[in-house]
């Protein structure tokens, strides 16, 4: 016997493992129970144009899912994409109970709840809904907003400095924190960095196993924001690793400061199937990014140096006095190795 | 019965209420126990002039400690200064064992444990000597290096800056950490600052109580860093709450760059007495502080938000390159309010 509420936990555990494959598409978990309450399917959906987790879940549990209970993460579509509409797919295997986390705030994949309880469906929402929002954050923000979901990371000494006088910054943190920003890497959809950083760092932008260099099979997509075309020919984010995009104010339009429009940029993204990006380097990006309200998260890893010159971790975020500072809310702070890894979001400003 | 153990924690407890207040004096607890274990008299040092420790523990013992054990934090003194040899006070009361956490490092105390052994009294030493060490470590390091303990603390954002863009700078952390820097002041004999901070900021850089804004009854030495006596004559720091020393570079002595000699000041408030001191901005003074490797503890307050711009944290530390960055090894890190403070220590460089 299991609660729908252990139940639902372990949906969105299980809803995590699609985490960076499945854009455009939200990651879903789904647990089947039988009559009787026991565990008689499981499923995530693993990528777009793959078998939602519902499909996968009711493939394994055959017929001892008639007459059970289906406990998803999300609302089951009730639209024909790339696969058949879930919710049809659940009435058809005789499930006579349906407990949703989350509704699904899409207009073209919604009504799914409807269309089960039409059909005599026990339809409850709301269990784990918090939990189960934070395990689909980026993609609901996204979909809300028309933009991808948009963190910010950034390598900082603790006084807040991202590069030493003479430029050299390898490495300010250490490789235990390099290997997590793989990790980080691996969840989105898109890496964005400044041709500025991509000129002075050179570096690859791709998921990789740091102990042998080894690419990952999926690499999210490197996006240059580049205003002129400076990108040299030569530059490490040009080779075939991973796809990669020069986005230039030419193709994506300009802001008032000449330089490519970032709301533009993340439309444009979105519009390509991105729904979550990950925003490293250069501070002067960063600060243009903040300053629009275009950054959802942060992580920061600082590491425990001073370096008392050099570059700043963040330039031009639009703040001029204290009052206006940007006000974050710290989730989490994590060791990692001998440095610290701080999670937030930005507050919002009551206007 | 109280184990030996036992009884130097509760007398290194007891040693740090008077952190702040014994200068030039270490901090010292001592704990007498009867012959048959029971403690039956408990002592520390108040403030310099007053009485020793053991001194304490035995007036309130009286004939009970004889045949009894004392255990005290530091070696008890063997020399007659504003008050009588402790070493000796412990034979003629009787006692017949003594249990000693840190060896006396100074010339003219040192030697109390070889009194009592020549008048064969059992002395054991090293019981807890780390705690009891760290509990004395702004003496000891004074005393050890013939300067005081220098504690820099510091609040910032998380992007390394101490004001905005228009020099604005209060509140950046919370009143949860003003309060905790008005305890760590209270532990310190002199808070230091340079000029610049006092035209900027007009602190008054005393120990206040921020509810009601009383004055704490033991204030710390106000010490501006002002090569040029440029503090203006209304300054608060230039009011009757606490004693203030304007410290000139004619009166100190220049270093290369025509400044205070900052090794040079350091000296001159231990000649003073002065054992431990505050550093509290700005962020050039502590920059040289740094590179002249004259900082031993780091406390920064670091408030959640984001600037982008303005003053940072720390400049001119010395550091050009980042494989000179100036490590810190974090001994704690602790929410204040919505702020994190952290601990920290400089590691040793090795050559």
């Amino acid at each position: 016997m299991v609660t729908d509420d252990e139940a639902m936990g372990r949906a969105i555990a299980l809803a995590a493992r699609g985490l960076g494959t499945t854009s455009p598409n939200p990651v879903v978990g789904c647990l089947l129970l039988s009559a009787d309450g026991e565990i008689v399917g499981e499923g995530f959906h693993a990528y777009a144009g793959g078998p939602h987790a519902e499909i996968v879940a009711l493939a394994q549990a055959g017929e001892r899912a008639r007459g059970g209970t289906a406990v998803v993460t999300l609302e089951p579509c009730n639209h024909t994409g790339r696969t058949g509409p879930c919710a049809q797919a659940l009435i058809n295997a005789g499930i006579t109970r349906v407990v949703i986390a989350v509704d699904d705030p899409t207009p073209v994949a919604a009504g799914g709840a409807a269309t089960l309880r039409g059909s005599g469906v026990q339809v409850e929402t709301g269990i784990r809904r918090q939990e189960a929002e934070d395990g689909n954050v980026a993609w609901l923000t996204a979909v809300r907003r028309g933009r991808p979901y948009v963190t910010w990371k950034y390598a900082a000494t603790l006084d807040g400095r991202s590069a030493a006088a003479d430029g050299t910054s390898q490495w300010i943190t250490s490789p235990t924190s390099r290997t997590d920003v793989h990790k980080l890497r691996s969840t989105v959809d898109a890496i964005v960095a400044g041709v500025g950083t991509v000129i002075a760092d050179d570096p690859q932008l791709t998921v990789r196993d740091l102990r042998d260099g080894s690419l990952a099979i999926k690499q999210p997509w490197r996006v240059v924001v580049d205003s002129s075309g400076r990108t040299p020919k030569t530059a490490r984010v040009r080779d075939q690793a991973a796809p990669t995009w020069i986005a230039t104010a030419a193709e994506v339009g300009a802001g008032p400061d000449g330089h490519v429009d970032l709301a533009a940029l993340l439309t444009e993204l979105y519009t390509r199937g991105v729904r979550a990006v990950l925003l490293e380097g250069g501070p002067t990006l960063a600060g243009g990014f903040l300053a629009a309200g275009l950054v959802d998260k942060i992580v920061g890893y600082i590491a425990p140096k001073l370096l008392g010159a050099g570059q700043p971790s963040l330039v031009g975020a639009g703040v001029t006095t204290i009052a206006e500072a940007l006000e974050l809310d710290v989730s989490d702070i994590t060791q990692i190795g001998p440095d610290l890894r701080f999670t937030a979001s930005l507050r919002q400003k009551e206007n």
